[in-house]
């Protein structure tokens, strides 16, 4: 019955209803025809005259589903129905996406989507045709699920300057060094376990090795410059190197290994990477586990702000997706968007960072070690309690590239980990 | 020459320029002034001619300020101007803040303020006199400081169902609580630093008796339910009496002590209250410390989503007070309020509420206290490593009604402090 209420409108005044169309009926597809249904009440609040969905876009067919009929296979019955003013992409993959949300912003319809990969390649010549356009194409669902961070740095955020940004941006991930942590559970078995609860694909290299994170931070910092970095810019380092050892390093210094991907402004350029790093307890993103997100923005005037929530999911991703559609069909005012290709040089080069790190270093005299540490990074702190046959130190602040060499020039001999902390 | 630069184009540019007044030009209005001037490039993205401060309204003169010739003491030439549009009331307090505000709006300007105890005790009044003139009335700084819940709440979130709000809203308690469970310290001292620090009034009040935090949820609540509830059927109680004891007993179930201010929808009414609470670990709250402010939403669709950030301040306050000037010039596209007064019986009765409690109570025998506690509150758990003298429970969920009724008829024995646990 509510269903029929939802849907049922198509007849009598679909003419003032916000006709969309979802392309790809999949987990997060099929979430957004479930909100629009589940919250018509809400959404009425915005939209009085409500949300129709009068077409999917999918291979498949959804026999038993209240909305079988709205089915089509052509992208060109959606984009030739002067109703439909704003497309949903759930597609995700580079193509046909891309060509897809360029035939529909050309056709002059809003997109909103939750593909990273697609707005982190192609957001500047997207955008650029939805000003052509005159219409919006918008993008919350694409980092931090149904957390509303990208609106917020496009509207209150908006006047202020945002200088750096860090942030766990992938559940699978959080969830595999959550369960390191407080459980002692190797890599492995977490990420064997993530699969199975179906937060982790069945390949995980984009989640693990931190390509995923590296989209979204890509993402983040074009909203915060208008520059769209490369990905062959930003350094980003796998987190399957992580052990038990490491985790319980952390521990032992009141901090916690999370994957973090960073944004920060410096002199007219950026710094932008993605590395696994030791979190002090001082800092929120410490503290956030499991496959919760948390995105730090540290502004010019407001001070440190944290956004925190559900990453991904079907409901929390088309949430924010819905709120997209909303935001595209009262033509909210947010922060114009004018992304270009970051300029040869714009993201400085990864070595050119400085970094407190942790180490360990396989030694049979923590003491002796202690000295060649002292004397190559200066006046580190030693850890206590080191597995036996280990030397444990947090660095004074250094330059990458002057650890690199230290490391790989052999004088703080056999280096097993090397980490980098976060304050 | 920046300066010159922000406030110089008074001349030749102001017809196209956001004017605005400043009434009251204290901590906050002239935070106000400093963000215009310090965050000019940022601001003109959203409005290219950029924001002029036409008027302060002021009962003191600030000579030596670049600002001093925009002094006036007459509400009348600020809403007689046709140039001004949009007017910032950081004034505090109800009157004649209520009366000014009223006249801005009647005269067809926007009002955007920080004064919490006007919107949640005029709010419903205010907003209805925006709407008749077709004019904002805006308050992201009243709750959170330059944390943007409230704008979120209003945008993204508008489309789903807000079910539950949790929160930090009050610095100078938090301030005071961190103290006291990181470093031992007393209430009376911790209280005495923050009042050095320039956190806490000389007069602690409205902070310490959960006031400020009380007008705070009442606001959050009614951004979700259109219902504004008078104060007297919020349920506030001090944080004056959280003992080092407490703290205490709070890190050894790994939890913390918060001052938490709660809505709940509940069944077409809600549950309102401010009260001190036993975090649990697995909450983020608990690890929000020092003046900084978390707000948790619960919501349908999205789940739980968190924001964190500097909860008062000259610049957060501020920053997020010119996020609104450009909201109400821009005409954004947000939730629209109507507030009414919430109708009597609307606000569930505090004892209705269920609750796990931490309960400390004065005994020999920690065993036969236990056997005692189990027959009136069912199982539950002995805390260990209790000082001396007492014995400590954290009881299942009972209804406030039915352990009031225990503790007064004295089956419980002493009890020496009760408090609510928040999971």
């Amino acid at each position: 019955m509510r269903l029929a209420a939802a849907f049922g409108k198509i007849k009598e005044g679909y003419m003032y209803m916000t006709n969309i169309a979802i392309l790809g009926f999949g987990v997060v597809g099929s979430g957004i025809a479930a909100v629009i249904e589940k919250n018509a009440l809400p959404i009425q609040r915005m939209l009085p005259d409500g949300i129709n969905v009068k077409y999917i876009l999918d291979k498949r067919d959804f026999p038993g589903s209240p909305l079988a009929d709205r089915v089509v296979r052509d992208i060109s019955v959606i984009t030739g129905d002067p109703d439909v003013s704003v497309i949903c992409e759930a597609m995700g993959g580079v193509h046909p996406a891309f060509e897809f949300t360029m035939a529909a912003l050309n056709a002059g319809k809003s997109v909103v989507t939750s593909n990273k990969e697609l707005v982190a390649s192609f957001g500047d010549e997207l955008m650029s045709a939805a000003d052509k356009n005159g219409v919006k194409y918008l993008f919350e669902a694409s980092v931090g699920g149904g957390i509303p961070e990208i609106r917020s740095m496009r509207t209150s955020l908006a006047s202020d300057s945002i200088l750096k940004i860090d942030g766990i941006m992938n559940g699978t991930t959080n969830y595999i060094l959550t369960r390191m942590k407080n459980d002692g559970v190797s890599f492995d078995a977490a990420l064997a376990e993530a699969q199975s609860l179906g937060y982790a694909e069945s390949n995980p290299t984009a989640d693990v090795d931190g390509i995923d994170a590296q989209r979204k931070i890509i993402i983040l910092a074009a909203v915060a410059t208008d520059r769209l970095a490369a990905d062959s810019s930003v350094y980003t380092e796998t987190m399957t190197k992580i052990s038990a050892l490491d985790a319980d390093a952390a521990s032992r210094c009141g901090m916690a290994v999370k994957l973090i991907a960073s944004y920060a402004a410096l002199d007219g350029k950026m710094s932008l990477f993605v590395c696994p790093r030791f979190v002090k307890g001082s800092n929120m993103l410490s503290h956030i586990d499991d496959v919760f997100n948390g995105i730090m923005l540290s502004t010019e005037m407001t001070g440190d702000v944290m956004f925190y929530g559900r990453g991904a999911g079907s409901y929390p991703t088309a949430a924010a997706m819905v709120s997209d559609v909303v935001a595209a069909a009262k033509n909210s005012a947010e922060l114009p968007m004018k992304w270009k290709k970051a300029e040869d040089g714009f993201v400085i080069p990864f070595e050119e960072n400085s970094f407190s790190y942790y180490i360990r270093i396989k030694a049979d005299s923590p003491a002796v070690t202690g000295e060649s540490v002292r004397l190559v990074v200066g006046d580190a702190e030693t850890l206590a309690s080191s597995p036996v046959g280990y030397a444990e130190f947090i660095t004074p602040k250094i330059k990458e590239k002057d650890m690199r060499a230290a490391v790989s020039g052999g004088s703080l001999g056999e280096v097993e980990s090397l980490i980098r902390v976060l304050d």
